[in-house]
């Protein structure tokens, strides 16, 4: 690689590693993507707005902000439309953090915080986490600002009220919490961006909505927050949602039953999984989240991982992360779980 | 506004302002949009990409990279996909250009350069325009780095073969040319990524593929220059293009009939509209893009800009920019612009 054309920036980025999108048919346990497809209307929305693609979209989000703001009874005020919750956590970095003041994480937490930290030249002061893998509360408490996944992953384990409100309310600077996974089972602080003049709650429609392909996420925040954010978008990307997406994502937020109805049968999964890996001897914390993070002594992490794969099942192992000998396995369909926990006991040749 | 929790960056920023998006019917000649609609095979592509939504879209585009390549003949692996051509040009300021190293522009050009010059902290070099707003060769050349809009926007001027190879042979680092315009009728240097270790160009399928509410674009480059800009992509969002934007923009680029038969119909209103404008007095420099850049004496073009607008047309005017005596009108259909002469006209009280 001739990189002598590159700037110094690009030169220094050891960039985000997503999880595999593979071509042969497996049962893809690896991206915490959602089993179930979208709202039915959905695809209607998308159909009704296909005719309008020569203009430029609602830079805004047009119908997704509606909805959003609908359904969580905030202001458009509050509310900004981002490509993917990605997108909105690095404008996060842009708009609230300085390179002089350290940013408190977790050590172990969603893989992209160090790289958009490096990107944009912001230092992150990593919390450990504690013995049970739960987050360090009083570790995470006081310091300049936060960058917080609640439930956290990879772990799935999510703080309560207590917790959270010690954090944001001890945080000088501003505190961001990253919700992506929240629907499958954790507080939200979504309510309470109006108590506190230095809340971030950043949304995906990735996972418990079932639009991963549409790339729709959002933030909420007090209107003096959302400003700063809607300054730094519309420095990099003045119209970052598209037409189709927008009206996707509108559409899904607007169909609740379908969202419950999804999100519940994932979660009795999910909690059945959690039962059947923990009786068979596995170290499995608590999830509030769409996957499951257990714990591979004997066959190793590694080892199970290839073995799965083997046999045509993906999930995702972060070999040189702090938690190399855990599995990250979303929860799928309740059909595609008893073949991942029959293929799991034939690895271990529990029978 | 309450600032306090805002980052230095943010309170430095001056966001980039759009072309109003108008909620009453005007003839909208204000953003470049394209007055015909895309490809019909458009809206069968985004129909049966719809069904995989709950899943992550190809992170490198998939049947979009894939339909850039063979119409341009290139590998795979000299494009890049991006929400826009604006996310593409925004991840070049960050891949190529150091703090310590002016980017040479053209004074009087995109009004987003300044503004990603700002967010990312690069310092922009600026070029006066030719007296006749052509853009000076001399002055673009012999640079550490280039940001060149081909044809220039507002303007619609372009330089030539001989020109551009003069920009990028003696420019030292790297040379962005952004080609948004470029299918209306100005020299492409696409063809030349695999002569020059420096070139980079950027596309967008916004203007001459009517896919404006797709926000769809490209980079080529050769794959050294293509790898720094994938490390700035993978630091930032994995997946910056969605799966049914990615379809529409497949199909778009596949139908080079559509394409050919509407950028024709435009130049040639195009060139209708502006003989016009001349023969009523108006000073307006040859255009090789989507629109004309006219100058108002008498009435100024604020006023003019006013009454075409109470008369229902919009057009775009920079008060505040190096040309504020100019105002840029998007081609419509001949029904629109037929409206827009007949407007002019009878503001001037030419009959």
């Amino acid at each position: 690689m001739d990189a002598r054309y590159w700037s110094r920036k690009a030169r220094s980025l050891k960039p985000y590693v997503a999880g595999e999108q593979p071509v042969r048919p497996y049962i893809k346990l690896n991206t915490n993507e959602n089993p179930y497809p979208p709202s039915p209307e959905v695809a209607k929305a998308v159909d009704q707005a296909a005719p309008n693609l020569r203009l430029y979209p609602p830079s805004d989000g047009g119908p997704f902000r509606e909805a959003a703001a609908r359904l969580h009874g905030l202001s458009q005020e509050e509310i900004l439309c981002t490509n993917g919750s990605d997108e909105g956590l690095a404008f996060c970095y842009l708009a609230f953090f300085d390179p002089d003041r350290p940013v408190r994480t977790l050590r172990l937490s969603y893989s992209f915080y160090p790289v958009w930290a490096s990107l944009f030249g912001i230092e992150l002061d990593y919390v450990d986490l504690e013995e049970d893998l739960a987050p360090d509360v009083r570790g995470m408490a006081g310091g300049g600002s936060v960058m917080l996944a609640n439930p956290n992953a990879p772990t799935g384990i999510a703080l309560g009220e207590e917790a959270l409100r010690t954090i944001i309310e001890s945080t000088a600077g501003v505190c961001v919490i990253d919700e992506a996974y929240a629907d499958f089972g954790a507080v939200s602080a979504l309510p309470w961006i109006r108590d506190y003049p230095n809340l971030v709650v950043v949304r995906t429609l990735s996972k418990s909505y079932s639009l991963a392909g549409a790339r729709t996420g959002y933030i909420c925040a007090n209107p003096d927050l959302l400003s700063a954010l809607r300054a730094v978008r519309d420095s990099f990307n003045s119209y970052p949602v598209d037409l189709l997406s927008a009206a996707a994502a509108a559409a899904a937020l607007n169909d609740q039953a379908w969202h419950q109805e999804t999100c519940g049968r994932i979660v009795g999964t999910r909690d059945r999984v959690l039962r059947e890996l923990r009786a068979m001897g596995f170290e499995v914390p608590e999830s509030s989240a769409n996957f499951v993070f257990m714990r591979c002594v004997q066959p190793d992490a590694s080892a199970l991982y290839g073995s799965l794969r083997a046999a045509g099942i993906l999930v995702r192992h972060f070999p040189d992360g702090p938690a190399p000998d855990y599995l990250r396995v979303t929860i799928g369909t309740d059909e595609q779980m008893d073949v991942f926990l029959e293929t799991v006991r034939d690895i271990l040749k529990i029978h």
